[in-house]
């Protein structure tokens, strides 16, 4: 069937860590038509399940039916609000967060949803915020040094926490009954598209920067029985499935999706995604050298490169990771608006972040003497270290709010050019910087990123950057264009060198960042393990 | 005469930076009858001159009349308020800041207050914290140095700009005239006794810690002539005049000064002194190895010792700079309760002290998982650096601010303790600390210091420590007693170990104290001279 470009429309659902989002999207010119947002009911499980068992320190679960909801209710308003014909839908593509595993039977149910199970905690969506693996992750990354796996590298030297093994594993040794049980082990990014399509299809990008697939391999079933003898088929038994290219159709919409969302039964799915992911796609940057930073309470940063290379410290290097065709490179920053909104929370209810960027903005770079470092959440990237913690240095007794608060922005921007820098010097140039996500809006800061990074600033062009993105990707799997290049080019929207560095500041901040080099490699490379030290003590006094 | 103890009083007069404290006190035992406070009318001239001339920045000017204003109120008023019938009153005593100087004819009478000089700001007193002779500070030091002199030594090896040589050197070099217009070059210390007493003696305190006075002997000629030949005879013209030890009596309260105060024309008036320096006797603290701390914005630290030894970083050792037979230490930390009080002032209304000292000290040792260096207002003891700053070390995104509140603290206390290892690593052990001073009436503070220090911490017995300690000066001089140390056991008060180290805590604050001193030695020793840097960018961009 030929797509009439004219009228044909595409939807993209974007799920986040408390919402959906839908967005209706024109396939000819990307136009956001439309869009609404669901809440997920349950929010965030951290204290209790809905029946009220209680959960342990550092976990996060979430109930699946919330994101069947969002089909339900945000799909049909975002359509009524965008007052388009669902008839002119060819396609509807999702990103998720991730790594977000649901335990699901051989045909999708998810544990969860059976009464014998429903009071079982590892029954439940582990979200990707679900730190309670960290002993599980330790040994796997152990382990996989010992032996010299040849993926680690791939994971800048370390697997974390948060991914498909270490849940898998704290799954098995925690509730042995409730893995036995799990015939599949299902990233929600794939679950969502396996609700839309009837059929479970293996995304490439989660399966490579979450289930460790690389070259066509997952961690072998010695080095799983080393681990843990009954550990031994996890891959073979729950994790292997035929894998979806992304931008690919993982198959139609079923007659019950169709009934949900109000869309036209037996269109195209696209394969699952991931939200940082497909933002590269909404922000038309494809290209090798070109770097997305999604830049919210943390910063995610992705990028495509023509060859395989291993970066100290980044997340993750997979094929076809962010599109088919290229190796997709992803780093992070585990604390950004999160930092600013501690600091600001802290103060009082007299500041605000208005207030703090108004007054930060009339300073000179280097005016207020101070010197931060952005670890406050830890580190993901370069040193990839949770016991890291932050710091500031130059305080005096003239020192004012505004001052630590342009200070911590420009820790953060510190921080990004130390991961640009190392992707360099790794031979994976970044050639332009597109930012994206909320922290887009405040132009003191996307100024002081461009006068640190000493590189103009390119700008995302649409606020709801994932949800075009996840459009653009229906649009490819519907066969409005060849491939996901070609709807972006078409679709995506990003404004060119929006801020420009000033030569001024910018000869300043390489002064200021030769510092927070210094004092970078100083507390984070070994040198003086203070802040470990200070967890540790910590720890030990609140035992 | 002899002295009736049952009814003798003395008055003791304390100059402050705002305001000046009478206090009566009965000779027998040191009670306290009565007490009043006069504030200066003019405060501290940091803009303009009372008619409106400006200054420069980093002045600090003070008006002579002010100081005679408190003789004229203050003390009839502390007479008034401890119904004691003024022919009781057998002696006076005062103590002063330092160092603070006043420019004066040969007879005393300020160049200010002469109409043809009252426009020129170096007509007036330049208070301990006019701090914009720091231009000739640096030269007294490099040249001190580079010619060997051995009094360098005696100051932790630097030289003050709060003291009388730079002060007198800016004077010469900013306005001649002025300079030779002045015959006196006077401790403001001295000048108020000269006021009593009508006869100019210069007391051992100052003449040693602000005069460059040691074995007897100040600054040579040749030096002085070396940093401007114009300043050849700074000594032999302005400054050189006979010395009183502490303690003993300067001269007889003239009859203008009888009439100002209401006191007994012909009492005995004792030799001027400083406020630190007497808290010693008010704290019957004047053995060797007993440390008295004075904590309010600042610490002092005054110890008195049986050798002469060269602490590194000490603010100066003086034979009898404390009491008449020994030599009198001292060290300071330049940022305490004024740590604090920035820490609270940029925090919003709804937080005090008392909300953040409640809230930490709910918490125990280690707790927060944080640690600060006390170097908001430079580091005076033991590394006298005025270009260092904070640090804070260990801050999340959980961290509240009562951990940081709770950090400050203990960064205050380490740094006590860095002042107190440093001197018993030079031959000098503390063996008692005593504290006095504003900061005293925090009871978490205090225990933390213990805890800190590992040391029972004692108390001074009265909240108006330098002004018993006058008072104490003034029995002596008046021969009540036969000098400072029987006088100072009879009036003074002290409770003993009122504060004992836990030792579950001061095994944690080791371990603290060994990555304090780590960042202490990193930071303030040229490892890292980030802080440094940090200045100078801001200097530059300022310009």
């Amino acid at each position: 069937m030929p797509v009439d470009l004219s009228v044909a429309c595409v939807v993209g659902v974007d799920y986040g860590t408390l919402s959906g989002r839908a967005v209706v999207v024109r396939v000819a010119d990307g136009a956001e038509l439309g869009s609404a947002v669901h809440d997920y009911s349950h929010a965030v499980l951290t204290e209790a399940l809905p029946d009220g068992t209680p959960l342990g320190h550092d976990w996060a679960l979430q109930v699946p039916s919330d994101y069947v909801d969002v089909l339900k209710y945000a799909v049909p308003a975002a359509l009524y609000a965008a007052g388009v014909d669902p008839a002119h839908v060819i396609g509807v593509g999702t990103d998720f967060t991730a790594c977000t595993m649901v335990p699901t039977l051989a045909d999708g149910t998810p544990l969860s949803e059976l009464p014998e199970w429903s009071s079982r905690p590892h029954a439940y969506v582990k979200l990707w915020k679900h730190h309670a693996a960290q002993p599980q992750a330790d040994r796997i990354n152990e382990l996989a040094a010992k032996r010299g796996e040849p993926w680690l590298a791939r994971y800048g030297g370390l697997i974390s926490s948060e991914w498909e093994f270490a849940k898998g594993l704290q799954l098995l040794e925690e509730d042995p009954a409730a893995y036995a049980a799990t015939a599949r082990w299902v990233e929600a990014a794939d679950w969502i598209v396996w609700q839309l399509t009837g059929s479970y299809v293996r995304n490439a990008c989660t399966a490579g920067y979450k289930g460790i697939r690389q070259e066509g391999q997952y961690p072998s079933a010695e080095f799983l029985k080393e681990l843990n003898p009954a550990f031994e088929n996890f891959v073979a038994d729950k994790v292997e499935q035929p894998i979806g290219q992304l931008g690919n159709s993982a198959g139609t919409l079923t007659a019950q999706a169709a009934a949900w969302t109000g869309l036209p039964e037996g269109i195209a799915v696209a394969v699952g995604n991931v939200d940082a992911h497909v933002t590269s796609a909404a922000a038309k940057a494809l290209d090798p050298g070109q770097m997305v930073a999604i830049m919210g309470t943390s910063t995610c940063h992705v990028m495509n490169g023509d060859e395989v290379r291993e970066v100290p410290g980044m997340c993750g290097v997979v094929d076809g990771g962010i599109v088919a065709g290229l190796w997709g490179y992803e780093a992070g920053q585990s604390g950004v608006g999160d930092i600013f909104g501690h600091y600001v929370a802290n103060l009082g209810a007299e500041w605000t972040h208005e207030r703090l960027t108004s007054l930060a903005a009339q300073q000179k770079p280097g005016q207020h003497g101070l010197i931060a470092l952005d670890w406050h959440n830890g580190n993901r990237s370069v040193l990839v270290d949770a016991e890291l913690s932050g710091l500031l240095v130059g305080e005096t007794l003239a020192t004012k709010p505004a001052d630590i608060y342009r200070a911590l922005i420009e820790a953060t921007a510190f921080g990004t050019r130390k991961i640009v820098e190392t992707f360099g010097e790794a031979g994976v140039p970044v050639r332009e910087f597109i930012a994206a996500g909320g922290l887009l809006k405040n132009e003191l800061l996307m100024q002081i990123y461009a006068d640190v990074l000493n590189m103009p600033l390119s700008l995302i062009g649409s606020d709801q950057g994932p949800a075009l993105g996840s459009a653009i990707h229906a649009a490819a799997a519907a066969g409005a264009y060849p491939d996901v290049r070609a709807a972006a080019a078409a679709m995506g929207r990003v404004e060119r060198s929006v801020y420009r560095p000033d030569p001024a500041s910018a000869a300043i901040y390489d002064e200021l960042y030769a510092e927070y080099s210094a004092l970078h490699d100083y507390f984070g490379r070994g040198a003086n393990r203070v802040m470990r030290k200070l967890r540790a003590i910590q720890r030990k006094v609140s035992a």
